[in-house]
């Protein structure tokens, strides 16, 4: 019976995907913009489908963070559908020639960016991905099938009413966004080998969710599965820049995937300035774990095992090493990274260089803080998440990401071989 | 055993990686024009090896098609040789800036081409592949292993000595360049699932190949499975245009991927002029396959069953048949293509955009010819291959389609939050 539905859910993919592609940046936005409206005006309706899951959320027992996930207030609303009109003014990226030349046959031939087609996303108790993600793909032009949480299920379908009140309204095929009516679980593992359907999947949500997904899947993934984002304070640092970028990368937010993970410190980054980064962090409540080295200068910090320097905590929490020049960093990073974002502290341009050059990550920094790992900083507008793989996107996924291209060519008649019969003069 | 061996590779390659990928431009040409210059000077050994191998071959059995393949004379290598020195003059991709641009907060950003790292590249009995996805994987500052077919082992193993020659004399590592020494089939199967170590897979050869590869894979794979190819006569279209179109398409070369399977007819093409087509790909010894309204008009033509319009015959064989408007043509190759290379013959410019934006393909062509999809026809001098899938390459895979990107950004000490301490004045 999910087998059915999920085939059902396809075909009703396939058949919008096709129109969506073809339809105009103006029928697009209007329809963003007729869901955003449509989010403020049915806001009472969307708390009261929020209040069904935030009570069952409670007596199932879930917790705080995961409640605090999903609960929405008329200001998390405006929010959502503020969010919505800010993608709707983005540039859209379908039809945008990326390059053009000609061949010295005449061909002209275009690199033009068009949708993928059909994207499945997979989240778990943020009930604003429905809105968010659901207007990602519109705007690039992508059909999407969406599977949320089980804890939101009430608020997911309420938002989403919202959606197809947009799609509706500018006439397009309310298949354009899906969302799986279903919680049985077998529609994920359908959703994840719809490779005839299917062009991309994305997972939103915690590592187990991920590295399910990664590990199912045989449609492509566009995932990070860690942040463990490293600060290297090279010796030549400015003080003041190592002080306040570490402080930021670390306990601006604990639990995004750039806040930082791992502090390397070189041994000779002067041990006053050192402390000074340490005594910060411990005061603005971060626990810190370090090398026997740090713990000598820094006996408050707890010992750190080799499982800390694997560990994405997300939380206020932090590994700390001491490093023996550009070399040593890099060598750290590249053992124990997640290849997502790592940044260099310093104001020596070769050694900056060298860091930037050797860390095999989707995002380097120099001299800024890691957490601005994030499409939004990148000025994408909003993005559906931080891809860590080297396939098609590394880094940000935004508008532009979710698109691929297609060679188109314009000739006159031209054919490799000699013509099989000639032009008359 | 396999095992140990291919995890032995897995560390070489990986041990390499980090140096070739900052290796220059000018020492990657290096080692290529002293491996071609070597493969050249071992010209002898070279013929001496693959003497060996069609010899196993002939006594095996193999066909005339898989022996032509196979068979290495002094004028192929001096080919071989020359496609390697053609790659060294080829543009370097890494490190090219694909864009870059300054944020408000003074942030710059660059995205920045680099090696994905590692590439594994399996192919069947065509030795000159180890010279050219070689030549190509160095240039574009990957390492590779490579896993060649088993009728061609010694000319493999030779061939790739010369490679190394050229590593060698370059003083890059040994290992940017590995061919698996053993024909254990279980090599296969632990390549595809490295997927800490190969960062791409890259299938050349027959359709069993690919689909094995792409069933079995766990490390992302470029690749095409099929190439049924369309040439779609607009009831517009000029008829020597279209004759030409289509015998190039279909007969310059049948064996290659973007050679036409099936020809559409508008049934309002005038029937003399499409009857003139059919006359001269028969007349060249192609047979024809058609449906129903074909056969009336033509009734020499066999009647093609449904497989006929999922079939790539790689060969003088062709399905033809006669559609109703754009529409019907673009649904016909939506429902029977392979998405790999389709071609409108009109003069009617809005019916060839209408194609050109309708039909989901990695390449679409308005008059000219579906041969023409190749990447030395694009401009990309040597290519490794034709992706259909929608992830990071689509259409020719050449040297810079092997790169990814990274983003770098320079800063001057940003923090998101507001700075731990402010700066002094």
């Amino acid at each position: 019976m999910c087998k059915d539905l999920m085939a059902q859910i396809g075909r009703n993919a396939k058949a919008a995907k096709s129109i969506l592609a073809q339809a105009s940046s103006e029928q697009k936005n209007h329809a963003l913009l007729v869901a955003a409206k449509s989010l403020r005006d049915r806001s009472t309706e969307i708390m009261a489908a929020n209040a069904i899951d935030m009570a069952e959320g409670t007596a199932k027992g879930l917790g705080t963070a995961i409640l605090d996930r999903l609960l929405l207030t008329p200001e998390r609303i405006e929010g959502v559908a503020k969010a919505v009109e800010d993608i709707a003014q983005l540039p859209d990226p379908v039809g945008t020639v990326i390059k053009s030349w000609t061949r010295q046959n005449g061909l002209r031939i275009s690199r033009v960016r068009v949708p993928f087609g059909v994207i499945g996303i997979i989240y778990e108790s943020r009930p604003n991905v429905t809105a968010d993600a659901g207007a990602i793909c519109l705007k690039s032009g992508n059909t999407c099938i969406l599977r949320g949480g089980s804890d939101s299920v009430n608020s997911s379908r309420a938002i989403h009413t919202s959606m197809v009140d947009g799609l509706k309204a500018a006439g397009l095929p309310e298949a354009c966004i899906q969302l799986i009516p279903t919680q049985d679980r077998d529609a994920v593992g359908i959703l994840l080998t719809m490779t005839d359907t299917v062009d991309i999947i994305i997972p939103r949500g915690g590592k187990s969710l991920v590295a399910r997904v990664q590990a199912e899947a045989r449609v492509p993934v566009l995932a990070h599965l860690d942040g463990i984002c490293h600060v290297y304070v090279h010796d030549k640092a400015d003080p003041l820049k190592a002080l306040n970028i570490a402080v930021d990368a670390k306990m601006r937010r604990t639990g995004i995937c750039g806040a930082m993970e791992t502090l390397l410190i070189d041994l000779n980054y002067p041990r006053e300035a050192a402390l000074e980064i340490l005594d910060a962090l411990a005061e603005k409540g971060c626990e810190l774990r370090g090398d026997e080295a740090i713990r000598a200068i820094y006996p408050a910090a707890k010992a750190a095992t080799e499982e800390d320097w694997r560990t994405e905590y997300l939380d206020a929490i932090l590994s700390v090493r001491l490093v023996d020049g550009v070399d040593q960093a890099v060598n750290h990073i590249e053992t124990y990274g997640s290849h997502h974002t790592d940044a260099i502290v310093t104001e020596d341009m070769a050694a900056a260089e060298a860091f930037l050059r050797q860390v095999d990550s989707a995002i380097v920094l120099h001299n800024a803080s890691t957490q601005f790992a994030d499409g939004g900083e990148f000025g994408f507008g909003a993005e559906i998440g931080i891809a860590t793989g080297k396939l098609h996107a590394r880094g940000p996924v935004a508008v532009e990401e979710l698109t691929t291209y297609k060679s188109i060519i314009h000739g006159t008649g031209q054919t490799r071989a000699a013509p099989y019969r000639a032009a008359k003069r």
